[in-house]
């Protein structure tokens, strides 16, 4: 098994809605950028760029919102637009709202997040559609570049029994999202039988190593996963998401 | 922020009850060892070393092991030694019990599994105090080598909502296990309210990369860490478990 590398690309510029990301992304990439390698970016450039943000003050919240915001300290804009994002809110408790967004995604807020967000007062959500985001981006890279990586992108979640937060892939292009070992022999010839591997969620999480909360350095790249890299977009971070009725914690 | 890399030690002898598990990893590692890199060790080669085993047929499955094998389609032997590692069983189904160890630790089958045992047969159960393996196997690595790397033991769990397992931390010595930024500020100043990252479980996930489930390569090297690792153990992979009380998913 080779080796993995995960470092960060230098620091982009401020990202605003309508830029065009992936020739940003294309010109922060090494010179032998290669079509094995796969290139993670934070959610919230691509969220940017797609003008995927609110300002709290152009929001009005309505009665749910208010009551859900009094009852857990928080600011009712805030929960109106994590409302406005989730279809359904799974938990309330500890400052949070644990939702299942609009795409299957559960996490807190729906994603809806004040941190680092260009402007004071501005929020910024999900993408809409971040395997569609993903694929773009790969191809986008790829029409400025010659080259062709695969493209994860990632947001930080917090997670049920362990405390602290690990980056998950929301989208992903051209890479194969879960590894299934179920069916395949073990190192001792038996046969393996609840291991699928989530290879996105690993990279995500990997990727997140190098980089820390105060740069602007949203963009990482990881090399040596090319037997995981494919010619085709693929299936996208949508198999990573367990189906309600498969899941004992809804 | 410097480059991350990973990979795997070459394979390792298959390990047995009483082996000097210490030992084998100091000769496995290159001859380049540092004091800042992170070893991480698949705990299965951990539990064999120290004799947690057990055959299935030693095993007299009572009352409640027969009911839920019968109900959940398991062998009532394997569900009695759950129940023996399990302090709660926190959901039954779709073949699984999601348990509470009695380390704390939230999992499948309170971890007890059968891929990749030496024999057929024999089910491989968590150490009894993997922070405690972590600390002994850091010091016995820097015994025999003069370098002290820190030691993350690595299980793979899998998660609510999502498909798929990602290798955690199961057991630490000499990483900090979480990264606060609560309170610290973001690349724009304003002060971060909720992020504190799970880096023993973000370094668990990538090692996971580069290993097969086939192989007989239990540990990885992880370099570039060392702002990171610490010369005293710390708090170990405790730190990463939420109280339940503060637990939204109990």
């Amino acid at each position: 098994m080779s080796a993995v590398s995960v470092e960060a690309l230098p620091s982009l510029p401020d990202v605003h809605p309508g830029d065009d990301l992936a020739q940003v992304l294309a010109d922060a990439c090494p010179p032998d950028l290669a079509n094995g390698d796969v290139l993670v970016v934070a959610h919230k450039v691509v969220s940017k760029a797609e003008g995927r943000v609110r300002s709290l003050n152009s929001i009005e919240p309505g009665e749910r919102a208010r009551a859900l915001a009094a009852e857990h300290g928080k600011d009712p804009r805030h929960v109106q637009a994590v409302l406005d994002e989730a279809a359904e809110v799974l938990r309330a408790g500890h400052g949070v709202l644990v939702c299942v967004t609009r795409h299957g995604l559960v996490c807190a807020n729906a994603g809806v997040d004040r941190s680092n967000a260009s402007e004071d007062g501005e929020l910024v959500l999900l993408p809409e559609d971040p395997d569609g985001s993903a694929r773009r981006l790969r191809e986008g890279v790829a029409a400025a570049r010659g080259r062709r990586p695969a493209v994860v992108i990632a947001d930080s979640f917090g997670r049920p029994w362990r405390l602290g937060q690990t980056d998950v892939a929301i989208g992903v292009a051209g890479l194969t999202p879960l590894d299934q070992w179920i069916g395949r022999p073990d190192a001792y010839g038996r046969e393996l039988r609840a291991t699928s591997i989530a290879i996105a969620d690993a990279v995500a999480a990997a990727a997140d190593l190098v980089r820390a909360k105060d740069s602007l350095q949203p963009a990482v790249l990881v090399r040596g996963m090319e037997r995981y890299v494919t010619p085709a977009d693929g299936p996208g971070a949508a198999a990573l998401r367990r189906e309600p009725e498969q899941d004992l914690f809804r």
